[in-house]
């Protein structure tokens, strides 16, 4: 069990100083020459670095963990079965702190630059209301959470489906998050993840740690819907415990 | 076939929900500082999500149903011996549902953002001349829309035959998806997919509704040609049933 | 042999429609709302366009022809004995005049839009001096385009190879198309493929015509090197025929 | 030997050909038209461009050499007993060999524009502070290299593990090359590679080559530290000697 908390530790470190650092440091660069030009990457650069950190790290450590990285998808993935009770709080603890420490890191990094201040620039935490980035109600950003997890749990129990191509599933399950960025981050700058939300939140000022909650509740919600309801809608597939999202 | 059909239904809620969704929410958003910046995901960013709707949603149930998603892919599937007659219409019945359902869904979410209109704003839907959005005629936009389904289902048959490499033809025909929306979003903001265009036509006024049926011609269309003659073609490795495009 | 013909005109067809499609509508599209933001795909977007073309057909009839869909590739597999003499020349026809139907398909779609012009706009043709998109000379030209061809057939070659891991080489060898634009579009428009280059020269008047032979003669020269090359460079692994890329 | 350095000689020239070209010709392109939109390939297209080429190469060379291209990979691939120790010097020397004849042909096409300096442009190099593209400190350049050689290692050792899905390293590896590209071109420019630093140091003046010294020390630090845990943190998986990436 060591073993796969490590793993699980590592890959939401990665999810997190990937994802929230593609958006905290190269989201908006915007040229020398001439301001009206953004060299950054945009909201498509981070949804791809949000997937690629699954996809990559689901490669590198999925065959020992599973490759969760995320509460809500150990949350789906124990409903569905696919994974142990007795691995879901140990899961859930390593992926927080995972993402915690991958947040602290980016706090570091950015001190590095003048004029830094991680309240002033949202430091890629989630957010509804004025929060929102693009403004977003708070009935709006819950319905579009829940269902973007629970599509984001149906791809996973899916592509990890005994029947589906073996070996494919990092690709499936990563940019999977990738389309799930390019849908809601002007939303509610994606969560689909709690340990994401939080990793991020606690060095942001009290703000987003006051709507830090629907990024908990509502993933939590829509990979619970996806994880009970998989085996009723796919009965002949789903009776089998998933060893590894990585093979 | 329930299942199959439930398979079809949620494929085609998040082909819309994805596809749509990015072009709604995410294609066009200005930054707060610069309002010659676009932070959004431009064309570029709505063509990688739809591309990766199919890409996913192959993997997770393309095992179950085939991976269909477009009426079109299914009457160009039956008409290359690849699907059962008996199979058509409860697919493209599915399919259209499904589309729906996440049109509705979408309408509910951008309706928690004040000031939003989906007629004012387009909604996604298709259109030709006053309502292309580069301004393309009625023809252009057929032949486009014609060529491009037929090259969609070139694609489809020829990666799920069963000499090309297993497991790969989600990949392809993703992909094949986001080269089609590359290409055409300018032109017809891209259809190819029946369903997907009334999935959003219900919710954007009248205008769009009266030009969808070129958007239900064409692709069944161009889907007929390639259906018709991929077995003349390349005679030696189209006689077998597909069984499923995720395998 | 027609089956494979066929098979390499349909995917030259793809990858002229797609390509240059891309480059031609969809580069640059400003938005209504602000003519400072391009819509648009951008050289970006018509890297990922070009790649896609051979990612996708590759799977769907790489397994019939080899999937060339460009004579310099057709003689570089030649060169290094992956392809038979009597099919070298035949395949280069059906790659022409694929490329030079989608050439005459794109010009039908184009003038769907008031105000075309194939001559002003360039209808995505190559070429050096005032003609290469940032203004590079012809000897930059020639030397890019004789090394991206040479590392585009080392690419092809090394992922067809039978230790190479099976059914990847359509995602490399797409893939290297995307990376050869993204480096070289500013200056030539990135040719590599002299039927990529004839298919549109036909339709954008005189001046790219006049300089198409640079688009004809380096891409055939660095495959040539590479194809000659490959063998002693790599000894231990080239003694085989190749049969199909898609495989 | 010679096979396998040649092998690295060419994947590590197109590395630096490919990524750092893609930067120098097609970062940014600003519209004829309008000077305020970038038709260019930005900070998105550049990290593309710097995934793909691993991705290809080690498709294409990685069951020869194991497809390192990059002196960090070679010594942490050595620390965690993937490589035998006979063989970094020599790996180290193609690497650099590859990556300063890429700098100098890069030169060569770069000097085919009219205005071209490569002092002015900085030529791709790395730096920190005033070198640093978005002004950020020798200490959070430091930190953000050796996190994210680390993490690249991470990556390569686990994905090539014998019990991760066979064929798809490259994949995985060259898109976490993309990933770190995402997160880092304003803090440092990348360089994650002492070979792609010291290729375009070269040629651009002094000043980057006075930092040169930075991407040389904090890449191999960062994979020495992955290099040695890799083993203690994942023990079960990591008794065997990586023949091959690219299998």
């Amino acid at each position: 069990m060591t073993t796969r908390l490590a793993a699980e530790l590592l890959g939401t470190f990665v999810l997190v100083f990937g994802g929230c650092g593609s958006a905290i440091f190269a989201a908006s660069v915007l040229s020398a020459d001439n301001p009206n030009v953004n060299m950054g990457i945009g909201f498509v650069g981070v949804s791809l670095a949000f997937g690629l950190t699954v996809l990559t790290m689901a490669y590198a450590v999925g065959h020992i963990s599973g490759g969760h990285f995320n509460p809500a998808v150990t949350l789906g993935a124990f409903l569905s079965r696919r994974v142990e009770g007795a691995a879901v709080l140990p899961y859930m603890a390593a992926q927080v702190v995972g993402a915690s420490v991958a947040g602290g890191v980016l706090y570091l990094i950015a001190s590095g630059k003048e004029g830094f201040s991680a309240v002033e620039s949202g430091f890629a935490t989630n957010g509804y209301g004025d929060l929102s980035p693009d403004g977003y109600s708070l009935v709006a950003v819950l319905l579009a959470e829940v269902v973007l997890t629970a599509i984001f749990l149906y791809v996973i129990l899916g592509a990890t489906d005994r029947r589906a191509p073996q070996g494919f599933a990092p690709i499936a399950i990563g940019l999977a998050l990738t389309l799930i960025h390019l849908i809601s981050i002007p939303i509610s700058n994606t969560s689909v993840n709690p340990a994401r939300s939080l990793g991020v939140a606690w060095f942001a000022g009290s703000e987003p740690l006051v709507q830090v909650w629907a990024f908990i509740l509502a993933p939590l919600l829509g990979a619970a819907i996806a994880g009970l309801t998989y085996r009723l809608i796919f009965p002949d597939q789903s009776d089998h415990v998933m060893e590894e999202i990585g093979s």
